[in-house]
């Protein structure tokens, strides 16, 4: 099993501050019970997610992590050579489910190491996109728009045209971020997870939110009884503790300001962030990025960085406990030394 | 959630015996660890599976449960209209896999309620078929025939078909039921779950062992983050109890024979099973069956029955412990009178 092969775990955003207590013990309760078939229906955690955002279940879909819902939903709407809009140098699993369905992507550029609301709707309508797909907050870079920014840019958004907006990071996000639209626009699918600010990534649980004659379409094609019965129960209990999620943020937060404060003080900038990673601008370009990211492997410090130029200049970090950070702390300045040398 | 809404529930061959005591821990134990990602590649529990089948890992793909891995096959293998054989009554969910990606079923009838190698076979030389699917021991009959016999009937099978076995319920069957073949055989390819005799349903294991290649192929298609990390470790827990698995089965032999003999005092006659659940003739038609159904599910006792004349003069009981066997022994005379009547 991948257990811990760095000393700190910092390279694929996972949430080192851990589920909700709450959730552990209903998780670990549920074990016995695994003998049992999860509800194909995610009826409970459907109701308490709609009472959360405010919906009806019938608003919502539970799959397997983002990544099982990004795949649903690629097939149905993607058939060979139809169009996709995203921006060069995101989510690469959504990439790969468009590849893997004949779908034809064209990318957009970072504007100012942001994704592009504008710009990505402008193309789709140039290459008539069935699909465009937008994370706000976004991954690699942590980078975020105002949720009133993206619903404005939504103008330009084609009337055929169906508006991806992944905010799996949203949580750790400031206020306003996450879009106010009504939910039964049927021009946007919003992505959610209990992966990163809930602490659950092991237990693959997203849901998606729309309109309800797209959410009713999963039906026909989801593998109905894909859920995990543990992780169902430990996601709803995540849910309901909503002191828990606050205090990660809080440390999230915490951690994001250590890292930007140990890259000042090796005379590197981090990029704002509103996720649980900082993108750390190591001030060359690319090659010397990924010299730097090998001498921090090396040591012992697991991290990644963006996947194209000019973003590739950086590294990306995630928000580790004081432990972990103090790791980077010690391993950061001859990491760039070798780097440099 | 779907938490024992009948007094009894033996209809969805569930392993009422549950999960070795030592997965129970080994998936309590995970349980606090679920922030991390499982690892893509199941790289421990398929080492583990390639030791107990003597063969290499790279024959084995771990995947959300057998039905996520039909999905993936059927989605790796048929293209809008290409044909498939299955068995008329067989399991839905392949059936449903297949319509989703377009292909167009062909069914063989069952023969003295056992699916039939070679008529199966036959009808794929027939059409032309791509795939095809047969369940040993069979799902909904219980019924199976030796593994020596289905591979002498691989004679008949074209050899462009890609053949199916799936061997969800064979821990339960006696010696020999298992085929024993090339695993390089490019002709077929064989599904296992811990669904079933490793009394884990709810954790979503399921494995397929093939020839390299086409166990590859599935990398190129499938979730690569899909599998839930404590639900790997558990099945990785699980398959080494051998004593459990042992106690398990006979558990269940118990349960079978106990079922037959209520079904006996009831004028009713069991048919053979090699699985965890024993098909039971109500000596009528499909309607008298489902009278039948209907007035134990009233008395909260759940079973289903097979989907098709003439197997759906049966009902399908699934292998309970004593007290949920003692339920089905109150309320089955009661339930006959009133189907009766």
């Amino acid at each position: 099993m991948n257990n811990r092969p760095f000393k700190a775990r910092l390279g694929a955003n996972e949430n080192v501050f851990g589920p909700s207590p709450r959730a552990i013990a209903a998780m670990q309760e549920a074990s016995a019970d695994q003998w049992m078939y999860g509800d194909p229906e995610s009826h409970d955690l459907r109701a308490a997610l709609a009472a959360h955002h405010a919906i009806r279940p019938e608003n919502i879909v539970v799959g397997e992590g983002i990544d099982g819902l990004l795949c649903y939903l690629v097939r149905l709407v993607i058939e060979q050579g139809d169009a996709v809009v995203t921006s060069d140098g995101a989510y690469p699993t959504f990439n790969y489910h468009v590849a893997g369905f004949g779908g034809v992507l064209h990318k957009v550029p970072y504007r100012d190491d942001h994704e592009d609301p504008r710009a990505l709707f402008r193309k789709a309508a140039e290459v008539g996109a069935k699909l465009v797909y937008l994370a706000n907050p976004d991954n690699p870079m942590g980078t975020w728009h105002k949720g009133a920014d993206i619903v404005a840019a939504m103008e330009d958004l084609p009337a055929d045209t169906l508006f991806i907006l992944d905010e799996a990071y949203v949580e750790f996000a400031p206020e306003g971020t996450s879009a106010t639209v009504d939910i039964e626009d049927p021009r946007l699918i919003r992505m959610r997870t209990f992966s990163k600010a809930y602490g659950l990534a092991g237990a693959r649980v997203g849901y998606a939110l729309g309109a309800e004659p797209l959410i009713t379409a999963f039906n026909k094609i989801r593998n109905h009884f894909g859920m995990n019965r543990a992780a169902q129960i430990g996601a709803l209990a995540a849910l309901e503790d909503v002191a828990y999620l606050a205090q990660t943020v809080g440390n999230v937060t915490a951690a994001r300001n250590r890292i930007a404060a140990i890259a000042q003080a090796n005379g590197l900038s981090a990029l704002p962030s509103a996720t649980n990673f900082v993108a750390v601008d190591c001030g060359g370009d690319g090659d010397f990025a990924r010299r730097v990211l090998s001498e921090l492997v090396a040591r012992g410090v697991f991290v990644r960085m963006p996947f194209v130029a000019p973003q590739d200049r950086c590294i990306r970090i995630s928000a580790g406990r004081p432990e972990d950070l103090n790791l980077l702390e010690t391993a950061l300045p001859a990491a760039l030394t070798a780097a440099r040398s």
